[in-house]
């Protein structure tokens, strides 16, 4: 797989679509040392999904069927805002868990929403019966080539934006994102993968040697509790070896209150998960080391206005 | 006055001690046309102000008796938090209606704070009675040299960005930030000044040909309500005759939802107003003209955090 390549076709077809979202490098959060953040939850929808999504559809032909996607709500999202862009219809799967905002946010895209009871894995069952019934196109959430190759145009970018960090943290979920990270920088800055303790498959599958099947919970499950990492993330990270490291939802919330009260950066839990790793010493950068923060998504429940 | 030696100086003066704040172009917002963001609330202290204020702190001698000021609440913060960064006591006036997130965040930054009955003119001579009984060095919130090229440093840095906008449109309470965009551009590109309805002392200062007392109200009371022009920013507007629209608290209450839910910022009123401008229409683009906002502050109440 020619990964750079995949990517800088990527950005070529998102580009149109999807913002180049703003950095700031900046001295707070209580650290010792500068972090560069990439506000990637200015994106479209709230969250870096839209760039996966974009190119999918601008990489593949859309059945007469349309889209179906499972989603713990912000993929779900970003494909119902994809769809309505590029004039196809969609049919989203969210957990209950999802929660308010993101099902809000959902139905005023103009989505066919359906709320399944239980886990992201139920609403992804459910996404797979339709699709074989129907012959609409699945856009995965994480483990698909063209929606990691999507996800990769965010470093990408963010390179291009004159990233300087030897280090950069990413929260995982199925991995998507730092899919698409590991890929665009193969080896050249270090990634530190970033799961909370509840919501940990890609700590699972290395204790395993493969990916399994995890029970998810906590304050960021409905951003990153997928129930077994995808097999792209799984091989990328075995393959460059990047170190992974678990973080609790108290340092979650304390991150989260720290993006808001320091940089008046109001975020949904996933959105902090990787400044919580800097924040609760889950990862110490060396001396020197320069290290930098992806603030990967902005739908926090409940919403400051809509659910007033 | 060499108004652009007088905002290099100060660049080189604050920069140690401010943060370059993200920019990012979006379209969205309802408007046919691209705008460019400067995203200032990020600044320390959630405003525009610690320019200011940290510009004139390390211009001159501060007194034993430290510092004074009087604020709508914004003011106070960046004083309290620039005196704190470098030594000095600060005693902050601030009318009742600054409301609780800033009061609690004047607090949280160790100031001697106290709280004036009335609107910010009250807290103003509060302030001017301290620093005669006490020889405290008065930093002024926007008719000041120091506090006007400080606050210049913004739309300097801004231009160092990249900044393409034909036309930038700014919040004016007092006038000290547009002050400092107007010395720094110099005609060189078009501002529109814009004021709430309610909080005019620009508009009624034009009106009368001199600065004038204006009764001071509604949602950005707190942040935009001088009760009069500053002198710099009444002379600066005249030479430049720059264009100055008002908005109703109607339309800077849409602005504020647009930016949480396009964008994901959530910010004070005052942030949202210049923006309230064009999605009002109060000021419509010719065709192809560029057009920039700043959004110059952040400290919305309630706090979705402490106020809880």
């Amino acid at each position: 797989m020619n990964w750079q390549a995949e990517i800088t076709s990527a950005q070529a077809r998102v580009a149109p679509h999807i913002r180049r979202t703003p950095v700031a490098t900046v001295h707070a959060f209580g650290l010792p040392y500068k972090v560069e953040l990439k506000l990637e939850h200015l994106q479209h929808t709230g969250s870096f999904k839209a760039r996966g999504a974009f190119n999918t559809l601008l990489s593949q032909k859309v059945p007469q069927a349309g889209l179906v996607a499972a989603s713990g709500g912000n993929h779900g999202a970003a494909v119902a805002y994809a769809g309505s862009q590029l004039g196809h219809k969609a049919r989203i799967y969210v957990p209950e868990m999802a929660g308010p905002a993101k099902i809000n946010l959902i139905e005023s895209l103009g989505a066919d929403l359906h709320v399944v009871e239980g886990a992201y894995a139920n609403a992804l069952n459910a996404a797979k019966v339709y699709e074989a019934e129907t012959g609409a196109m699945q856009i995965h959430a994480y483990d698909a080539l063209g929606t990691v190759a999507g996800q990769g145009t965010c470093m990408a970018e963010w390179e291009a934006q004159g990233l300087e960090a030897d280090t950069v943290l990413i929260a995982v979920g199925g991995g998507g994102l730092i899919s698409g990270a590991m890929a665009w920088l193969d080896g050249q800055r270090k990634i530190v993968a970033v799961e909370p303790e509840t919501c940990n498959a890609l700590h699972a599958a290395r204790i395993a040697g493969k990916p399994v099947d995890v029970d998810v919970s906590g304050v960021a499950a409905n951003a990153l509790g997928a129930r077994r990492i995808g097999d792209i993330c799984f091989d990328l990270a075995k393959q460059q070896n990047i170190e992974a490291v678990l973080v609790s939802d108290e340092a979650i919330i304390l991150a989260q209150r720290a993006l808001w009260k320091e940089v008046r950066q109001l975020v949904e839990p996933a959105g902090a998960a990787a400044l919580a790793a800097l924040m609760s010493g889950a990862y110490r950068p060396a001396k020197g080391e320069r290290v930098a923060v992806l603030v990967c998504g902005g739908n926090i429940a409940p919403d400051p206005f809509t659910d007033l």
